[in-house]
């Protein structure tokens, strides 16, 4: 087992992966501007990419285009604190293929808000990290 | 009520606050180096200010010190896909007096490693937003 310099215990790829691919809430983090924000955004793996819906007009859809981007999954028990933490970076694109876009659309989660014509974010993970996070003894 | 480019309701600042102190668990996102990261972390607010245990040679205790960094608190039913997320902005500062940073320790949730030297990071919001996220209709 390989702990980090904060004592927890370092993930494999491999389980990193599969925490990804088993879970659907995420949050991103980008620059809107000079200014950083975080998004919490429903997703899915598919195909190696974290792939997830944004309307037009919305700070994440025309601030993550070709940007570097943090990408965060986490499932942490609020009583023994105890759980797990992901963290992906990658260069996040649209799927400017319509016919794939929408396809892609049907495979995702409902959208939050019946929103204007919407579009697909994909990001292609180049570094993939995670942790387990121990409770307090 | 106020509703934002993607159909999102709009928060009010007071109704972000209420949010950001009845919750005990945020992601943070800070740059490493020139590459954008999340972590999760465990805080409270007190008096105004987001504050969070880090641990001595941890990235996120190097790279969030002085930095303006994203602090995000959501709550979203995985189901209903109903709930909120508040986005807050703001330079994040070591508490450097000793004395304050053990009183604030001992309010915080217990760590979640058996660290070493344990520093207190504290995030004054400049910047406060919020969104209620309904469920797909």
């Amino acid at each position: 087992m390989v702990m980090d310099s904060a004592g927890l215990e370092v993930l494999l790829e491999e389980q990193c992966l599969s925490l990804l691919g088993g879970s659907v809430l995420g949050r991103i983090a980008v620059t809107v501007g000079a200014v950083p924000a975080i998004f919490p955004v429903n997703y899915r793996l598919l195909d190696g990419q974290i792939v997830f819906r944004t309307s037009d007009g919305t700070k994440l859809h025309h601030s993550a285009e070709n940007a570097v981007v943090a990408f965060e999954v986490d499932e942490v028990d609020p009583v023994t604190h105890e759980g797990w933490s992901v963290l992906v970076v990658g260069v996040a694109r649209e799927l400017r293929d319509r016919t794939l876009a929408e396809a892609v659309l049907g495979l995702l989660p409902r959208p939050w808000a019946p929103g204007e014509r919407e579009h697909v974010i994909a990001v292609l993970p180049e570094f993939v990290s995670g942790r387990r996070i121990m409770g307090a003894a």
